[in-house]
């Protein structure tokens, strides 16, 4: 038997922080290996409360509700990397088990930090230069040039928080700076990508390390649109991605799944774009697509289990339910290759995440 | 758009009746689809609760709890078939949709019935004969012969309620007979059949039926050990028992899944053996089996959407863990082929089921 000697049985409880649809799925991957769970969430309405044994409404910081959580659950995770460090030292210091660990969420929520890990460790990225002041601005833009992405260095998602400055021209950088509240940013160099791809890997407590095949990903407005899966990418980017993931999560000492998201370039190179301490909106073909999802993985990951296989049941196309084209699921619930997965959230706001739809054909050799 | 004009819509609320684990993967497959689901259950440790918005612990019949589901519900279903009429009565007077409806429970919760009601349609089943008394009896034994099976009318589940007689001796009628209770029972010739098999079948609001293709299983001490699917049987057959199967959910103007238990004879000929208005045990390889599982298409067929595709995508060994085999989960886990359901339920008693496991082989083609 492969498990750990510490790992957890069925019946016992995984607390999750966070009450939205990643939370909602990983509940039910939780239940379908016999856990409970608990969800610590400030949102009175939350989509994953319903599928949870019990809901704890509270802030992220609250201590009393973090005590509640850290005495129910033998292991708690996150559906988002935004995590308050205050959290974190709470349910450090009650004794809580969390997975993944503080390192991983804090080399995620600052960008800077984030680069500057994986430089480190042999990760290629874009050229980037941490922006303070104006004058760090201006000094970034005359090495890296013009275009380049400006982006808040924390808290931002979906496209928020970034803006591109298209010139060296002083009063641009100025508005551009101003107009992400003046607040640490980095400044990229833009990447001359012919595909955005991801690759979900997961490490278990032993160090054992599992990646699913690539995932082609098409962005629009910031927001992922969709996910194709497997990428029809070359052996050697294949060996070349999951190699770099491998080398991030066992840096890391992680312990859960993560997404990595990266750009392939004309020349074949890889540049990691982000990292995602969490189950990723890019690996959502997996639930349809193998055997073992990406929420399954996350969950014996953390519980102590052997991971599960990670292998292409089906080409997959992903496709995003965002805002009102969730009130299509008549036609989507009729389509014979549609796998719909609706998260239910309440009002169909324009860009919200409201489902998504998997369309599976047969493997391509 | 095939869906029925007044087809719920996601975030709709589904009531279950029952919190075992067919409740539990019931309510399962309705949040994956974004409906809200309610559990009603007598008992405070239940095992559907925890994955459902909402649970009643009440009596079945009590009226408060009833008026409570049918105020938060906008259909109920149920898990098992031994639903007391009165609740159905109690349901039907507040003007609550309940699907499937009174006729299939009637129906199958009463063994003499059901196979009047099979013969009536021409779905063939052993010979049998009511028996309200030891005359009765004495005089069933005299026409069908012996060994025979005594078996109560009603509530009888996973082997008990049933009794085989031996031989013609009113000694042994009697001790049978009474044994059993001296309840309303029915005697049923014996079937000698070469498999038991197992068609689970759907039906929507539109009468649109779709049937998987069979199981093949095999019963311990009268509970489920493990089904085989898809049965290797002849085109024939899966034909005769899909055509069955459609003439009996077509008789009862069924909406939801329905299993359907037969006897398949050395000649090739089928005789229906029991029908269960509800998910069925014989039907779990299609969580892993098929892209839309048993669960999922009865919340589909109740809620008035359309049916999903029914075809295996994998050749499926589901195998029962009952009372202490549950403590196998990390070598289960550790499996590469196995995927595990495990229900969430405490004490492991013998024969409790506890979960199973669904092994993936390729199709045989």
């Amino acid at each position: 038997m492969k498990t750990i000697p510490h790992a957890l049985h069925p019946g016992a409880t995984i607390g999750i922080i966070g009450g939205g649809q990643l939370g909602r799925m990983l509940a039910m991957a939780a239940a379908r290996l016999g856990f409970e769970t608990v969800i610590l969430t400030p949102e009175a309405e939350n989509c994953a409360g319903p599928v949870a044994g019990t809901v704890l409404i509270a802030d992220y910081t609250d201590p009393e509700a973090l005590a509640r959580l850290a005495s129910l659950a033998q292991v708690v995770t996150f559906e988002f990397e935004n995590v308050p460090a205050k959290t974190l030292e709470i349910l450090g210091g009650l004794g809580c088990q969390v997975a993944p660990g503080a390192k991983a969420l804090a080399v995620a929520q600052d960008r800077v930090d984030e680069k500057t890990f994986l430089n480190t460790h042999g990760v290629p990225t874009v050229d980037f230069a941490p922006v303070s002041s104006l004058a760090d601005l201006v000094e970034a833009l005359a090495r890296i040039g013009a275009p380049a992405l400006l982006k808040t260095r924390r808290d931002g998602y979906d496209g928020k928080g970034q803006v591109w400055i298209e010139n060296h021209d002083r009063a641009t950088a100025e508005a551009a700076f101003i107009g992400l509240g003046a607040k640490p940013c980095i400044l990229e160099a833009p990447a001359a990508f012919v595909r955005e791809v991801s690759v979900i890997a997961a490490r278990g407590h032993d160090g054992e390390v599992a990646a699913y095949p690539l995932g082609e990903n098409h962005h629009e407005s910031g927001i992922l649109r969709r996910t194709s899966a497997p990428a029809r990418v070359s052996p050697a980017t294949l060996d070349q991605a999951q190699t770099l993931a491998t080398r991030i999560v066992t840096a890391l000492d992680y312990v859960g799944v993560m997404g990595v998201e990266m750009f392939e370039l004309a020349n074949g190179q890889l540049l990691v774009n982000e990292i995602a301490p969490r189950v990723h909106n890019t690996g959502h073909w997996t639930l349809d697509g193998c055997e073992v999802d990406q929420f399954e993985q996350h969950i014996r990951a953390i519980v102590g289990w052997p991971l599960g296989p990670t292998h292409a049941l089906a080409q997959v196309e992903m496709t995003n339910l965002l805002g009102g084209e969730i009130l299509d699921w008549g036609n989507l619930a009729a389509e014979a290759e549609a796998r719909l997965w609706i998260y239910g959230k309440g009002e169909p706001r324009p860009g919200r995440k409201m489902g998504h739809v998997n369309r599976l054909f047969p493997l391509k050799p």
